[in-house]
């Protein structure tokens, strides 16, 4: 009977295996995968891309002494499995299960815990720097993939380890995607050196030169004079860009190819400064579903592994699509409406877009800050750009935001998707940080739609508005019927106006997007315990309805703040700022917002219980309050 | 007798002058500049350096038809006396003058304001694909020094522009430095390119291409087969880097020749696509002390030209020197100090330090958000990282500090330099945001110091600590005698504890660093009126002193909080925000700190006179307030 992945002994056993059964090894674990992660969901086609490369990796270098960091990291369930985590698939980015990134508290073998990407080399040189102050003996690695390399902080990585001549090994995993498909000259590079007739002549090269080596026993080998010399002739092959950036360059290697990387890698280990791997590797590889359509199965939800057709249909239209659709028909009306998406238009819903005005389209690539710089220009030249970009990665390009954008007061729209709890994707994904950072910034307005419509009429609002402007909106559908039923007709968007939706005597309830639907449910608890509640659409973060608020205060009424964001620098602390200011009773108010800390992963429902931001924890929390001022 | 400078009909006066005539032009602004600049203080070095490239740039671009973008824009001095702007030197930077940036308010021929590096070819490839859209007829010119090529932005912009094909000139200015000298394999490698036979044999083959054009005529020279074939053979020289990015390379060409440089623009002109200059000058060229200092004359305030002394010494040290003393001596006990600049040792304070410990120093380049993903690897591995970064560099790792470093908990200290109004370099350069982009990152500890011993005292803090760590201090000189005169012996520093200086019944004044001088006289005023304030020096903004806070409070006096930093998000909120939390009147509290607006460029005290942040208007107001609370 065959060995079940969890009943290894990973990594030790894998000094013991031979080519033969790395290889064996390598078809369980792409099964392992597509039957784990269609039950769980999580990062699919990058894992299946880089199965030989992470068993190439653990054959020759010995973590933990020896460091492996992962760029990214949404690429290391393959790690995870070579390190002794097989049995804990089933709680993948559950609730206290494991994680989908690489997490110390998780592992010895993760060595730095990332999400965000180009970090790598940058990271890695530190611990290559490090340890040679300390005088360590250990090899460092950063895993970084193609798309990770159009972001300007790995240049800036490989420009200062290039210089220093630290040892140091990068392993360009090179599937010629980033979440979709590459833009940008680098890539265009990387292409022609895939292209080039170097390839196959430096298999056959190292085959030759590293023959000699025992393939059990490579990860002790120790180089010899003759590897050397082999790899100095092979390094007339190099290539201009990596070596004027200081590296040496050794590739393409094929990536899915465990004899050949390891060999390489094995060899790499042998040279003193930094040195670059260009390992071509195929995204979604040994599923053919993900390897045809790999930006879906980028990240994906639970699915059937035999259709590939994803299982949580839900109701309604995901935020993404609502904002790509409407944007479509915008520029089609005028003329001077482009878009920009850092490598994503797929996921953030712009694809129609690009297919209908593919010369107002414009993927940077993982480039936040250059999409933020990019738009000052297109907006000072009479365009009006809208960019969308998740509101973790706009963290991105908080300077450019400030300083290109609301400083000059340009006609900018920053739509960030996946705005507050993210759910599974964990520390690093949450989007609890932008009404925070943002609401500082001068010039800048930032709105919040509470349903599909109202994003719709954000974004008309926005291209009227003429000026700074960001449109955040969560993950997932829109509430297919109006977040909150009022058979009123709505009011019509004007700045800085907040909408009642319902009306009520001793609270007044002021919700930011997404959280009206927690409002509402406060509402009916409270009003079963005879606490009459009104509903407040915030709709502006920045400015805040002044105007409305002080009527509120100044009938005496108890104001309670929601919202999915951080409570430091939010929207409730720009409201009890706001009464304070005019001489109100602060007592009289009562915030609802992430605490200060890192929310981890899990189910979005489970996380907002967890901390007390659901209706019922609200609600109850509420009556205590209100009781006492009362 | 000659003509002033501001005599001239600039640009339309360059059209007709000849090569000689531009010569001695040249001549012209830089004695002007010298002269000036020794006045009003400024950057000097960099418009000494590109006196020829702006006076040909001129001469070949007709702005503001054509657009030229500068990168940071420091050293746009010269590009303002061609653009009819030499009479307003005197006030130069000062309130209400002429900036030391390009302002579009200022002048058509401003066409992007700017103050932060490697933004240019990402705006200049924005209005470049703006144009093409609208199909417009005009050059766009992105001129970018060698330092800010060091920043990871330009290299996305590169990505991007080089891959889209369109019209854009990119002209690197290279001085071999940024501010100070360049580190980085980029650098390395311009310095082979410089150093490479081409420079010369381009220079003659250029001039026998490009000869027949008559020099007069240059600007309005539309370009010839001939001259397009000439330059296709140079390109046969051309560079691996720059190629690779999708550019043609053409250089180098000497950047102090008004001639050379003139028919190389003029030719750019005519090549469809991307191309990129490269231009080598002398940094302070022209003025000696500038030649062989340049850092010093990078920015500097008024000096003697004679001796090149600067004249305002004042009393005291600098924060800066400072910090760097200190941390030298904490190395030298402590071996896992290491200290990180983005590419001002000098600025910083770090020079000491480099000559001590250069085994420890790393200058990473104009690249913040490499410095702290590098210093996440270098704590990873069990270093002690010390990043000195101004206030309003530091925004542009924004994402790198939270995630790379907070979420991490790693024990990375930021020494946040020049935080708070800056004075003379305006908008772009005020640290006034720190405490709000800060303040809501979990794990993060927030402090400044009121004067150059608790400087001291709150880096040997961090580094017990053992934990990420800001610690943010003013451009300037420290108070020479402790900045509170307190007879007491100070109390010795506990995370989150604040410090009472002196007491007071109705009101307690909370200053955050620097403030507490201006609570001080605020004490002083309201004592005349009868009104009794104590000081406390908050030393900690995050974490707040709760406990002195709320019993403050409970003792029913009145609280006012003083900050040099934006009032969204920043400290004052803060406090409001925790006495909200526990139930205390919020018509008690008053908070001082910037309003939400850009505050411009002028004298620091004036600006805070002009917003209200001096002792006098603050006691005026405090006054009011406090006599309608009680």
């Amino acid at each position: 009977m065959k060995k079940k992945l969890s009943d290894y002994d990973f990594p030790a056993d894998l000094a013991d295996m031979d080519e033969r059964a790395l290889e064996l090894l390598s078809y369980q674990i792409r099964d392992f995968l597509i039957s784990s992660v269609s039950k769980t969901g999580g990062h699919l086609a990058s894992n299946l891309g880089v199965v030989e490369l992470s068993i190439a990796l653990h054959k020759v270098f010995q973590t933990p002494k020896d460091r492996i960091v992962w760029d990214v990291g949404h690429q290391t369930y393959v790690h995870k499995i070579l390190t002794g985590r097989a049995s804990r698939f089933d709680k993948l980015r559950r609730d206290g299960g494991l994680s989908g990134f690489p997490k110390r508290e998780e592992s010895p073998h993760d060595h730095c815990d990332t999400g965000h990407g180009s970090t790598s080399i940058s990271v890695a040189m530190g611990m290559a720097e490090a340890r040679d102050i300390e005088g360590g003996d250990y090899s460092v690695v950063a895993v970084i993939g193609d798309g990770a390399l159009t972001g300007g902080l790995a240049y800036e990585g490989l420009n200062n380890a290039g210089a220093r001549k630290a040892n140091l090994i990068v392993v360009l995993n090179d599937n010629e995607m980033s979440i979709a498909e590459n833009t940008g000259s680098i890539s265009r590079h990387l292409s022609r050196l895939r292209a080039s007739k170097t390839y196959l002549g430096l298999k056959k090269n190292l085959k030759r030169a590293l023959h000699e080596i025992p393939f059990v026993g490579v990860r002790l080998y120790s180089g010899a004079e003759h590897i050397r010399k082999a790899l100095k002739d092979l390094s007339s092959l190099s290539d201009g860009i990596f070596d004027d950036m200081g590296f040496r360059y050794f590739g393409p290697v094929d990536g899915n190819n465990i004899r050949d990387l390891t060999y390489m890698l094995s060899a790499a280990k042998q040279i003193d400064g930094p040195v670059l791997i260009h390992a071509v590797t195929k995204k979604g590889k040994g599923y053919r579903n993900a390897e045809i359509n790999p930006e879906k199965f980028h990240g994906i939800g639970p699915f059937d592994p035999a259709t590939g057709r994803e299982l949580c249909g839900g109701e309604g239209r995901s935020y993404s699509n609502i904002f790509g659709g409407r944007l479509t028909d915008m520029a089609a009306r005028d003329k001077r409406v482009v878009a920009i998406t850092a490598a994503m238009p797929y996921a953030t819903g712009l694809s129609g877009f690009a297919e209908r005005h593919p010369e107002r389209m414009f993927d940077v690539g993982i480039a936040e800050a250059h999409a933020v710089s990019f738009a000052a220009g297109l907006a000072l030249n009479g365009l009006r750009p809208f960019i969308a970009i998740y509101s973790t990665f706009l963290q991105r390009a908080y300077d450019q935001i400030l300083i290109d954008i609301c400083l000059q007061k340009l006609p900018v729209v920053f739509c960030i998707d996946r705005a507050g709890n993210v759910g599974h994707d964990g520390e690093t994904h949450h989007g609890i940080f932008d009404i925070s950072y943002l609401r500082h910034m001068p010039n800048m307005t930032v709105m919040a739609p509470m349903d599909g419509r109202e994003l719709e009429e954000m974004l008309e609002f926005s291209l009227r508005l003429s000026a700074p402007c960001a449109i955040r909106y969560p993950r997932g559908n829109a509430p297919s019927a109006p977040g909150v039923k009022s058979k009123r007709k709505r009011a019509p968007l004007n700045l800085g106006v907040s909408e009642r939706l319902l009306s009520g005597d001793a609270v007044e309830i002021w919700g930011v997007g997404k959280m009206l639907g927690v409002g509402e449910k406060v509402r009916g608890i409270l009003k079963k315990r005879g606490v009459s509640c009104g509903l407040v659409n915030a709709r502006f973060v920045k400015p805040l309805d002044e105007e409305a608020l002080l009527k509120a205060a100044a009938a005496g009424k108890y104001i309670l703040t929601l919202e999915d964001n951080v409570s430091a620098g939010g929207f409730g602390e720009s409201v009890v700022a706001l009464l304070n200011r005019n001489g109100f009773a602060s007592a009289k108010i009562s915030t609802v917002a992430w605490p200060d800390e890192f929310i981890g992963q899990g189910n979005v429902n489970s996380l907002m219980k967890q901390y007390g931001m659901d209706a019922e924890s609200i609600a109850e929390r509420l009556c205590a309050l209100f009781e006492r001022t009362t």
